[in-house]
């Protein structure tokens, strides 16, 4: 068992990684001791996991029940976010009450912001299920739902009291959803640890057949990553915006595609490798680095390039975007692999690299 | 003009109190120079003072849009919210733009809830219009939606950075909304400051007659008391909640007649009544006490009972008040008048003043 620390003054918290978390009562009882307790997951996970779950909680806290969604980013809005209110309001829940989020990146995005905004504001503990949500989006409090025009549109920033990250849960995970989560590792190690990358290069045959003592590794060493930047910039006033590596052109993909029709991880595949290009394209880096990285992302099993769209359709899709500022987007670019920084582009170079990676091979 | 400040750190703001206030640039252009801006206000409002705040935006922001709400606590709903982020979004409002709550408190909880979670929170002011909203909804940062079940069940804390309250608008405020607000002024002597509450009830007749240095003179001393108790306690860990002062039956009232069919600030005299008269039974204050509060709620033309419902009814809806813990409300009660304390109060006291009070007179 690993635990490593989000540091943010009094809204710090704990991340512990290992198997069998989920039901180890001693790790949640300090939380939920006395309190009213909703296991918030979704079709597909609570029949695996929410029995072990409910059975750590109970004994500890008061009363304990199941809210669950059905699955998927297609589901990430609000009529789905309002059936947990419905259901914490119909057991009367109160301000003292605590979510636990036991899924993966669209659960615990909903879950979160239900927490932030259920009655102004209560406790709540990621769970996640996946490993991208484990190495990426159960860290950080960013949470929210989506919006027809946008991705994420609607949120907030609301931090966990606890971080549970059970690596048991991904020997099951299905290979499409592990990949995913290895673009989020991937992308870690671009771009703020050229050793960590090395690292995870090397364990790539021992993460994609699921070992769950490399995931362990990956996840720890992602996890360190994101709660230094977290702990650095909370609200993503300048440091954290590097996190999007590969973000702006990704959610370009699923917005465009419709969200869920390509996992996350796999627009931040092609949405990495994009980035490489452009990033080349401008002279921050050669094209060994570019290629190393493209490699990587290729090994990893997930796509390096686009959907086959006209650059128009990649621009208006990007000029959304929460990073765009009076409809310019910005964009995190490699200064060296290890190393990122958020910039503006030129249109011209952005067209070239759409030409260039905007096909899907 | 009057210059107050809550003081919370970095999210310190002023509250400026004046007549004419709507129409100063000076003031708006600090913070939305160069921004995009969306005025929020509803079908009654904007027609009266879109116009002028909009001339004052103008020349300083980089664009002003106009989003027009429908009138009234019973579109406090998601569905009315929403209606604000579509109108952001298609005018692609990024996070640095800022929304300006023109109106009264259902546009100021609504206008302040959209810019606490678009895009993670945006910036806001609040210019609010009718009396209760300058004296206690636009200060203090709460803001929220209701829920079928409850009222301002989801909400977030989002501090405005600045309240330009304009007297000037209560001119023509109509006078049920003005007692209305005059509840919160009350309300504010009642549990903080036994000097202010004797100015307001010697300056009633001046202020039911809408005069305007009256009404700056009030909404001033109500402001300084709001900001001092918020500057104590932010998010109502403990002080704060003596401002829910008669909120505890108010809300019943609201929830169970449906929102809107009384003014908030007319459930909450009643309120304040019946919880003035919890008070004496349970020996905290004597006869005379409870007579003055009652007799300065009549005398502002305001119900002193609530509706003739069962003791159980009250005590059902009573129960899902965010105050609540375990479904056991908890009353702010006053020690003696501008003194207010919280606490549980026993079942029998509660339902003999619900016999005593609960039938509208």
């Amino acid at each position: 068992m690993r635990r490593l620390s989000v540091d943010l003054a009094e809204r710090s918290y704990p991340i512990v990684i290992g198997e069998g978390l989920l039901a180890r009562r001693d790790l949640l009882e300090p939380i939920v001791a006395g309190r009213s307790v909703a296991i918030v997951s979704n079709v597909t996970v609570a029949p695996l996991y929410a029995a072990a779950l409910r059975g750590a909680l109970e004994g500890a806290a008061a009363e304990v029940i199941d809210v669950v969604l059905p699955d998927g980013e297609a589901h990430k809005h609000w009529g789905t976010l309002n059936s947990i209110f419905d259901a914490l309001l119909e057991h009367r829940f109160d301000r003292s009450s605590v979510i636990v989020a036991l899924g993966g990146g669209v659960v615990g995005d909903m879950a979160g912001f239900a927490a932030a905004v259920y009655q102004r504001g209560v406790d709540f503990v990621q769970v996640p299920t996946t490993l991208l949500a484990q190495v990426d989006s159960s860290v950080g409090g960013k949470t929210g739902i989506n919006h027809p025009l946008g991705k994420n549109m609607v949120g907030a920033f609301h931090q966990p009291r606890l971080v549970l990250a059970d690596v048991g849960c991904l020997r099951t995970l299905p290979d499409r959803e592990l990949s995913a989560g290895l673009a989020e590792v991937i992308k870690h190690g671009a771009i703020a640890d050229t050793g960590y990358l090395a690292a995870v290069e090397h364990d790539l045959p021992r993460l994609l057949a699921h070992d769950v003592q490399a995931l362990a590794a990956a996840v720890a060493g992602s996890c360190e990553i994101k709660a230094r930047v977290v702990g650095q910039d909370e609200r993503e006033s300048g440091l954290r915006a590097i996190l999007n590596f590969g973000h702006t052109f990704g959610h370009a993909i699923e917005a465009g595609l419709g969200y869920g029709e390509w996992l996350h991880g796999e627009a931040v595949g092609a949405g990495m490798a994009m980035a490489a290009d452009l990033s080349r394209r401008l002279g921050l880096i050669d094209a060994p680095a570019q290629s190393r990285l493209v490699d990587a992302i290729a090994a990893a099993r997930l796509p390096t390039r686009g959907p086959a769209w006209p650059a128009q359709r990649y621009v208006e899709l990007m000029s959304v975007d929460k990073k765009a500022e009076r409809g310019t987007p910005k964009f995190v670019l490699l200064e060296a692999l290890g190393r990122a920084v958020v910039r503006r582009a030129p249109d011209e170079a952005v067209r070239a690299t759409l030409a260039a990676c905007g096909g899907a091979a």
